[in-house]
């Protein structure tokens, strides 16, 4: 293993062929495709500063080219030629026997020990005889130092700073500890001493973004003139955007909120089913539906699995969720409404009353905020650095106020609105404000929505025509969940289609499904983007969404 | 609370409105339904048995309607009135504070107790002065009986003796142990002596297919001229098919993959991602790709999230997985191909070599076929009991051979191929046997395929310009994963991409995702059906798919 170990470390160490090849990437695309992206960017206030910036990185890349050439020259002088440069592509050549150690585990404990770290460039900054780097991985950022001496040359520690922002780098490197806090850096108690730098994976020289002006909080860029990034800007180059430690504690976040969702659903005994996207009939009436062409015919993408949910109730599985893309083709244009977004679905059996349903659901929104609250706080920090919000409130039990409440509440507030009308974004977020402030809470449900504005599979109130079982669930103010007890009588639900003038041949099979003995069931669906949104209390659901898909937005 | 039972007790009784409203549904889809529904049923062999069966029924039917008017006009006479009867569909009228117990929780130690059990009526045998039902729930059925005397009349007996099969009742009885095991039960130590009964919901009295023929062993219908269900039928009927014992341990063993799935990744440090499945272009060149309208212009469904995963390692998140829904509009119709199915996804950064992704995945892999064997013993038995198969092998660690070495097998046992061919289907099978002979393994990696078989981002193999890091697992000798070392580099991608024809500027953002440092990686995407079916040793995906979707099917 050893002797394999050597033969690699030879093939490590930069070659003719490498160095030529950094040489034409500056050529080819460093200075000339420096001004063109500088057109492309399109933030107005930073665009000056690019320009200035496209200029000095002009001016760096001619410096590194000739830098490179110099060093190919003088590579007979070197003592140190054997400690930096660009290797090979990485294609699996050799098994290597070289542990890395992560940034985050960079702590006063491994002082003295000499380690191998792979991470981006985040910063670079040379000084004399030095070279200051900011090593990071992914939301952990550590200070590295090149300084001439014994183990590096001059020609080192100028291979070093020439090394682009972004590009992955293997040093190995002395760990030591600091006497002074390093306050920029996540690793704030030890710094890393270079002994030897290859370039894993050379990014270009000019970024369409820098990620300083992606977590600049809001506004504070104005004042001093420094660019903050628009969000059409970020989007169009996610793969840079998502590397912030904002975006990279936002889907950390995501990914326990599914998580959390799963685990608790499954430890109440539910099971995961997977349902169909591409479905034969426009099931709730045929708007805002996705046409797809399907060999000889047509078909369409599921504006929710909630009649598969139904089948599979019907079908004995009697607690079920599922996690899967849901599709609206609304033409809405606004900060909360996706063509594409992940549902996160439940459907289950109750026995005799459908509050049995609500209290399943919150119970599981209350696990997922206390998960969160209890083991994503670190992410919650990081993203209230650039966005603050206040911490997100919740009661158990749940807050369940009725309709009528609802309206009398804001009606109160001085809103002139009907029993029988439905609640306008204001007014929801109106109502959020005013449950807020009596009731200190940022999660409740609304009970009892007029029959009037429900699909046409909601069960009826059995007291009271005008109204019906079903409610939706807010955070902050919006949103996140509709459900309802839904009809199980094959009778009862073809008067309500047949009320609501849907076409019976269309919900045949869906209509069937209760003919063979169906349980009494509700359920509803959550917006999984909407939810982190409101949790972290940000203002855009594309904030929360890894490739969002809107009217206007197809890409990446 | 007693009170507010009190009041449910009396609402739950029978009323002149619910026995007209089952004379009604007997009248007019009973009778009338029977002979349109046989029409109906394609099963050739079970015709005769089912005109008969529907003769039977509508005799029945014209029975039970007889019965109710006559409990109607004996409803004075009856001690028992209301012991048993139709009570309201559950609208949520009250909250009612009664236990259901589980019908899986009926053993000896509840013995001499008076419980009350929500489930199906799975078969019903009247017998002089009694009735004898198997209650269901799911996988588990219990027996009941309902005999004349202190807490059950006559008129009782032959309500029960009259409701549909597949009805939801809520029975109160009495737990009884037997004297002698019951077989045809998964109770077997206990029955449930009844003294009460109501429908909670009716099923229609002629079910379209009959749960008994659709878990009878293959071929095992055709020597005593009995029944089995043809496969469209079943899924012409899935709600139904779904009940059986076979269907319910299915699912509950694919929901079991995708948790085992999960929670090993996570474990891993793994963070889960949800990638779009609408997307601009037609990433890998176009081919077997959906069209849907997108507002004013044309998008596809993503064959695969792979350059999304891909996107997501670019941007810092190390090691990704997803599950979700992948479309292919390929026009085959085989025992494995699906239109829409379910992706489990895997991409990850590695260090050195690529076989750390492979070690990764089959690890997953050993981790799921563990927890399946150790949690899902009863399912696998279950559907075993229908479709017998040898217990799934597999080795630790897992069997990796080398594309060229299974080339060399298969020509040992005469096939004629060419080293850079790709494998058949029945090869792909052919060395499945092989394999399993000589290493006594259901599941292996084939790695370093053919370059020229492989998609334009794989990497080549650095030291055999004519092989490429890349990989297919297979589990009982059929494909379950293909994965790769993924291309890295912009420049190598873009010459690639070149060498296969494919439009650069349909694929620009994804190359461009290369350019501001990538880290080497790898991964690959698998067939969540295909590897319920192999597991379990059934013969069509579309027995693991809940609602399966090919060029022919689009419904339910």
């Amino acid at each position: 293993m050893l002797c394999e170990q050597l033969t690699v470390k030879k093939r490590l160490i930069s070659t003719n062929y490498n160095l030529k090849r950094i040489i034409t990437v500056m050529t080819k695309d460093g200075v000339q495709g420096v001004v063109e992206e500088v057109d492309q960017a399109p933030s107005k206030k930073g665009l000056k500063k690019q320009q200035k910036e496209a200029e000095k990185a002009a001016k760096k890349a001619e410096k590194q080219a000739k830098l490179s050439a110099d060093q190919q020259s003088t590579d007979d002088d070197d003592f140190a030629k054997d400690r930096y440069g660009v290797p090979p592509m990485v294609q699996s050549q050799q098994k290597l026997d070289r542990g890395l150690v992560r940034v985050q585990e960079l702590t006063p404990e491994k002082a003295g020990q000499l380690i191998w770290v792979r991470a981006r460039i985040h910063t670079s900054r040379a000084k004399g005889k030095q070279c200051f780097l900011v090593l990071r991985q992914q939301q952990f950022n550590v200070q590295a130092l090149v300084a001439v001496g014994e183990r590096a040359s001059k020609q080192m520690v100028k291979f070093a700073a020439n090394i682009n922002k972004e590009s992955i780098v293997d040093v190995e490197a002395v760990v030591k500890k600091v006497e002074q806090t390093i306050e920029s850096c996540s690793q704030q108690d030890v710094e890393l001493h270079i002994e030897r730098i290859f370039v894993i994976s050379q990014a270009e020289p000019r970024l369409p973004l820098q990620l300083e002006d992606c977590v600049r909080p809001e506004g504070e860029g104005d004042e001093d003139g420094r660019a903050t990034v628009n969000q059409d800007t970020r989007l169009d180059n996610r793969v840079i955007d998502l590397r912030t430690t904002t975006s990279q504690a936002i889907f950390r976040l995501q990914s326990g909120v599914c998580q959390l969702f799963r685990d608790t659903l499954t430890n109440k005994g539910f099971v995961e089913i997977q349902t169909p996207k591409i479905i034969s009939a426009a099931s709730e009436g045929g708007a805002n539906v996705f046409t797809v062409s399907y060999f000889k015919t047509s078909a369409y993408l599921a504006q929710s699995p909630q009649l598969y949910k139904q089948m599979c109730i019907c079908a004995d599985f009697d607690k079920v969720f599922c996690v899967g893309p849901v599709f609206r083709a609304e033409d809405s244009n606004t900060h909360r409404h996706l063509t594409e977004f992940v549902g996160l679905d439940i459907e289950l059996a109750f026995n005799y009353h459908y509050h049995e349903v609500i209290e399943s659901i919150t119970d599981t929104m209350v696990q997922i905020f206390k998960g969160l609250r209890d083991k994503f706080q670190t992410e919650i920090q990081t993203v209230g650095k650039q966005y603050p919000s206040e911490p997100f409130k919740f009661l158990e039990p749940t807050l369940r106020l009725e309709y009528s409440e609802g309206v009398a509440m804001l009606r109160e507030a001085g809103v002139e609105m009907g029993d029988e009308e439905d609640l306008s974004t204001p007014n929801e977020k109106l109502l959020g404000r005013l449950v807020k402030e009596k009731y200190d809470t940022d999660f409740y449900v609304l009970d009892k929505y007029p029959l009037a504005v429900r699909p046409f599979y909601t069960m009826p109130d059995p007291n009271d025509k005008k109204y019906s079982n079903s409610y939706d669930m807010f955070m902050r103010g919006e949103e996140i969940l509709s459900g309802a007890q839904r009809i199980h009588d094959a009778q009862l639900l073809t008067e309500r289609a047949m009320h609501h003038n849907i076409d019976l041949e269309k919900i045949k099979s869906y209509i069937d499904s209760f003919r063979y003995g169906a349980p009494p069931h509700g359920g509803g669906g959550i917006g999984l983007e909407r939810v982190c949104m409101l949790y972290l209390g940000l203002h855009n659901v594309r904030q929360t969404s890894m490739f969002p898909r809107d009217p206007k937005r197809l890409t990446p």
